[in-house]
């Protein structure tokens, strides 16, 4: 990432860390200063700081607002670790593990709140910010149950896994971006192009890091390559594979779903083979070109200068190209 | 309750009735239906309602931002019921129960958003209303926190025990009265007399809340009288009790709090016993009228004719009481 980026960044952090939440009692909010500090690359403030930047100068201005977009997002980070069980978060024990499961509902809880209360200063129409964050919080929860159902599903069609992946993830990178534009005063038409952009960019940000389960390159990933594959998650890489898998191909595939004891290195080599015979990786690698692509049709589409739309361009790039 | 109050509240439940919250996933939304369908008192509403008829007549036109108040308190007790484990709310299973825990995890959490979204409509000063919701959402959760470290503790002082009760009951019933007023316009001197009447009124509710579990009639209590003896809550009752016991009595309720088995019976007779040998029925029935006469002197300093303050002190007097 360029120094202009990382710059806004070490912003974010340094705001993060100052801080307060709340005071007493402390069982309550020492888990979010916790889940806080844990760090993560703080992808969504810097959209709401880029967003805002495509129209004015002053970014450093709306950093609260970017940060309750930060909080919302670990909000849901703790209850989606509930739900999955997840005992690790960015290398570190999950709240529910490291305190208990009461803890991590309910300082999530808290969080929301605070959410929107570090918006509720925020300059501009706070009526339609609001109403476009709700919007965007009903839909994660929405990819969240959607996700959780597919896990009881033998598999779903890619329109389907898509439109999981736009509520769960892609809504709140377009929201950013777009909370940006509207506290920068951007009209209503630039505002959805600004969405729309984030939108697109987020579905192909989702599908690189099912990509990225497989196909990374283990010394610069720091996650576990494959698993996703280990725990048969239903990413965009499965579906396809199941969707275009010949009999033979099928059925090894249907193997590696139902074993119940195996050796992890086996099944994920044996899998990533079978990704390999149908061409999974360069179908996946085009989705995400196409996805892209598509974000930069609606970010042409916006009327602002190129040199405004440079940094937000920038770390597109770094999406694309990012190795973990 | 007299045939205007109840006027209202048949106008709540109906508004109740007809609201989505959502369509896809069922999953998500269909808890949400579930737990609003159960009824209850309807109390927090109607307190908007009456909040708002302290200044106003229309009070039909903010009945959406009155259901916002319940969705939220019905959101909070989704996720308390996972946090206290409770199987039967209202008659009928909880949430956790009839479905599991990570759908009330979520569907609490978009019920929690819902509550933001139908207050966003209101009339007069957003950002002021929202503000104000926050402080008492962020309190009601602080207060759960407090309530749940008591259980890990011998015993509480009043005063410890009566911050909890305010933060987690009372400043909803302040706030719900508040938000009335506020919409209805009312200056922010008005404003805060009429919340610290709901606070004040809402700690007397909760006390008599927890001297009905004891002492109420069992056929017209509606649940089982003695519950908090049996399940050892950590009741106002129960904290005068060991604070005021002597040495015979403080061993008789250490044996009670510390039995593993027992017959339920013989345990609420006893604790019953230790009570009435102190005196606690009194002395909270004391407190109950204090905490009332409280709330009476902050509703006889605002300056409203005492015809508009009709319904609010008949719906005071009705809580005060009531049997169950």
């Amino acid at each position: 990432m360029n120094n202009e980026l990382l710059k806004r960044i070490a912003l974010i952090n340094n705001r993060i860390s100052e801080l307060k939440f709340g005071q007493q009692p402390n069982e309550l909010y020492e888990p979010i200063r916790y889940i806080m500090s844990l760090g993560g690359k703080r992808m969504r403030p810097l959209l709401v700081l880029l967003g805002y930047e495509l129209f004015k100068d002053d970014s450093d201005s709306v950093l609260d607002q970017a940060i309750a977009v930060e909080v919302f997002h670990n909000f849901t980070l703790l209850h989606d670790d509930i739900m999955d069980e997840a005992p690790i978060r960015r290398g570190k024990p999950t709240v529910h593990e490291k305190w208990n499961e009461n803890t991590a509902i309910l300082s999530g809880d808290v969080m929301l709140v605070k959410a929107y209360g570090l918006l509720l200063d925020a300059p501009g129409d706070l009526k339609a910010i609001l109403k476009a964050f709700n919007d965007c919080a009903a839909g994660v929860c929405e990819g969240q149950q959607f996700d959780m159902n597919f896990e009881n599903l033998p598999t779903v069609a890619e329109e389907t896994y898509v439109n999981m992946i736009r509520l769960k993830t892609a809504v709140l990178l377009g929201f950013s971006l777009k909370l940006g534009a509207m506290l920068a005063g951007a009209s209503s038409t630039q505002a959805e192009s600004v969405y729309d952009f984030g939108v697109s960019i987020g579905i192909g940000f989702q599908l690189k890091d099912d990509l990225l389960d497989v196909y990374a390159d283990q010394e610069k990933f720091g996650k576990q390559v494959g698993g996703d594959i280990i725990s048969n998650k239903k990413t965009f890489l499965l579906l396809k594979a199941l969707e275009l898998a010949d009999a033979d191909q099928k059925a090894k595939l249907d193997h590696w779903l139902a074993a119940v004891t195996f050796n992890k290195m086996d099944k994920v080599e044996s899998v990533t083979a079978i990704y390999n015979e149908i061409g999974i990786r360069q179908l996946t690698s085009d989705k995400i070109d196409a996805w892209f692509a598509q974000g930069f049709t609606s970010l042409e589409a916006l009327d602002v200068s190129e040199g405004r739309k440079k940094p937000l361009i920038a770390f597109t790039e770094y999406l694309i190209d990012r190795e973990s």
